[in-house]
């Protein structure tokens, strides 16, 4: 579980609420269920007329991966790729068929088993780089869903804003300033909603998607990186500089002296 | 017919109609004939101004495409693909002239042809890559004309309230609120329009659009790498391999059993 | 003369002027002198700041290209493409000079002189290359050119907005709700111009601009693939097939017929 | 001295007083000192905070750089260039070195110092493009500043509307219609001082600046062309045919007949 | 100590203070805790959101990072990579070795050492080229932290006025103009707050952060152009005029004459 993005709404929406109680009406003001239909419903609608259906009952799938942390192993990759180029330098590239089941990684396993078959490398790079290119847009499709409702959202916000404006502006010769009051604060409703639903989950969000995009496309990178210079033949200690090369100064020390350790 | 996006219009201006319903107002109020004219007919008369006639009058055609659900079918694609291959390496590249009738994709269809000519790879190659880079530039230039008339629409709301807005204006010294009111409801009822008409239609369109040209890239990618291949005599396990790795993860399986079988 | 601009222009300005008499009030309460001399004369002050005079007064030379149908005729050139790719194969490249002189356009009179010189092959795609780039990059500057005053309009309706408003504040002691309605009415006109300027006029032209970018380059990019095919002595018939990759697919039959008649 | 930008803000400026004399209030209403403080210092205080100082200090020099008219001279460079073509052709790379204390710019100085010593051209190439991508940069960072402040002025017109709206609102209570809309007058001052100084200054500037990178950069590239067709040995011919693709058709005829009378 | 940076901040906060009192208001109008709360700690909850806890919690990190004026030393750099080649020269790469200990930087250390390794230089390339390209990345994700929250910020200073307005709506009843004033102002400090929270510390630390990685990675391909050029056994005089082509023209003469002097 990503405690993070369940703190971020908490104190997100904690802050926005204290600011709704120390506005000093009652909270039961902003709560205006045809609003929520009109903000939610209505910006789902448009979504689903630009997405297809598979699409859209997909989200909570893309949700629910937000919402566990991944765990992040680069070390423990970059370990494996250097003992899988030790070995193969030792006993031959064939060698390596007898551990291939114990990896976990599906697009490291296959990248292995193609090196093992005797592959030529150019169709190895080919068959991998193509795997992580649609990988990408795949993942770039998810992130595009939600930054397309974040712009959507308000915009149904307005709308929902307008429609109540020219009811009330319709309704004016009835005369009474309060009733006119009622009416641009039900009015309101809608683009706070439709601003709140963009700002604290749509575009958080596409951030976290991308995110997670990069942090995957690092990992498969350092794994065609390894699986070409296994192939390669290339000394492991030169192969472990470049896997490091990868990671952030701080994080390298640790898995150097692992890999040292093997 | 694609039910998404009917269900989509369906849901989102539901949605709208049910807050207009729930605002308390007669439904006449929103609908105002000067208003759609302006919206609709002015950004219209814009778009004309930017576009040739022809692709102004192709309009409905896009829309038509944008409504029948495309019969993706890469699974098969890749299986003719690999039937193709097998056939070339038992009976030599000549042999492949007998089915050529059977492909239905006249694309693949070309680029098998050329194969059988014996023309020079390359320029296969650049032939095909050609033939993809003018389709891609062809539905860019629609997913632009919903794109720019997404932008075009709103703008005319605006001026449709600014003229209604300054036309109430004048009229103050009548001075009566209730006069203001009605203007001021007219006024915006254009706003209303245009952001609706962008938010609800001409968006949700250029991304389906996009998304269209995505897939159908995608296909044509996994034509060009098969076609090539064959050429190149590339062995049909290892082609296999490079075209599913186009496809996600879940759905290669299905494909693999099918290639298997034949 | 381009019918579909003009249209446009009739369409779009007849709706708007059919909104403003919808709206009831006499259309030369939407005519102020001073607020077009703001928002017309002032961005084109702004642009002239950003742009040397010569490009400025360059700026109707580019209305009268948008206003003139461009002669598409990729077609007849393919056609000639092809009829020198025969010629040069039967005959040799250097007869392909008795023919120059018929060339109308000069890129390809060019082009094809470097041929008969016998420049080399790398030179051409140089040469060409570094034309067909530098015209790009001069249109980007026309288009450029409208894009920026499509974005400094508006800001000048606002910028005289602004004026009229605090004009009107200033007075606002006088009192009178109508005196107020006509400052606020007049104020706003400036916006009204603005963003009429911007939408019906100059974003338009903008993307005629882009698009006849686009076709330009593209009937260029068919000249140095036929100039260098015909250099390399390629078979006439896979050129054609090559040019025809450009072409959408419903345009392609027409030409492949005229080319074989010849 | 550019009078062309002179011109466009004695034009834009004008028009503009112009509008203000013709809302009829005297035209000290628009002159507010603490309003220019907020605005310009305001804004320039921010772009202080995220640029170096050096940075801030040098701007007086790209104004200063941005009222010179440049004098282009690509067709003396070209003819410079042929000459010295032909004379590397006829008396040997090192003649050339009789004639550098001759060329005024460095950059091309340098290049053709670099061939005189007989350097490798891969090397000279590498400099010479390090030397223009470098200068791009910098020309980009001197544009991105004043692309940025054209962003942050308005902000803080908008954060001055906001501090005068704000305490006129709490002064309300005070009453008389005429004392609010002396604050709202003064409120809205900001905006317009923003909005003016981005879209008649900024704005035009950082379009100035992006043109002279390009025409700079342009220049740039024929002299690299030059350079290293110029110890290539090229026929100083096919260099000219080269050297005037880079210029717009017209202006090639002139530089030609130059060319051709030395 | 950054001084430019602290400086800005006292202009820019200076000056709007000084336009609060010159609006004539007390200044604690102008102060809402509540307020504060909204859009500093709810932007900051939609960050969460959308980010690791690692990284928000490294907020501060950065914030000194762009606080501490960086020890720009190119000349330096260059002097140094200068004396490598020339000793490389005269004695080996083996030699390098020796003065090893003396580099500071450790990505030039690292480079220098897989040369005295005798590493091939196509993975020396790819090994600091990876290395320079997660740095950017890293620097990248930095900076766009800085670009989202200045987004969201002013996003939720709008949720907040919405909040505020809505609220004095519902109340309008109560009816005396004072009160709406005061209402209204409130609701207005949140967009104030969220757009000076914005302009004057977000926006210009995110440029500041994307200037400090333009200069790092400029210095690291100053290094790696040194170190790939020392392997080569280029000419020292040769780099040096290399590695000036980095440098602004004005800078170099200095540079020069420190490297004749060694």
């Amino acid at each position: 579980m990503d405690l993070g993005t369940i703190l971020g709404v908490v104190v997100g929406l904690g802050l926005v609420l204290f600011g709704i109680i120390a506005a000093g009406v009652p909270l039961m003001v902003y709560v205006d269920i045809p609003s929520v239909l009109i903000v939610l419903g209505g910006s789902f609608g448009a979504m689903m007329v630009g997405n297809p259906l598979s699409r859209m009952l997909g989200i909570m799938g893309i949700f629910s991966h937000v919402l566990n942390v991944p765990n992040r192993q680069e070390g423990k990759i970059i370990n494996d790729l250097i003992a899988f180029s030790e070995r193969a330098r030792r006993e031959g590239l064939l060698a390596l068929e007898d551990n291939l089941d114990e990896v976990e990684d599906e697009f490291m396993r296959k990248g292995l088993q193609l090196v093992v078959d005797g592959i030529d490398p150019e169709i190895i790079k080919a068959v991998l780089y193509t795997e992580l290119n649609e990988m990408q847009a795949r993942h770039a499709t998810g992130a595009k869903l939600f930054d397309d409702w974040s712009k959507i959202a308000p915009a149904f916000g307005m709308i929902g804003t307008l429609i109540g404006l020219i009811a009330m502006l319709k309704n004016l010769s009835a005369g009474d300033s309060s009733a006119i009051g009622q009416g641009m604060a039900t009015a309101l409703i809608t683009t706070l909603y439709g601003s709140l639903f963009a700002n604290l989950f749509l575009i958080p969000i596409k951030n976290k998607l991308e995110d997670r995009d990069r942090e995957e496309s690092m990992v498969r990178e350092i794994m065609i990186e390894g699986i070409l210079s296994i192939q390669a033949g290339d000394n492991p200690r030169v192969l472990l500089e470049k896997l490091l090369s990868f990671l952030p100064p701080a994080e390298r020390e640790a898995v150097r002296q692992e890999a040292g350790r093997e």
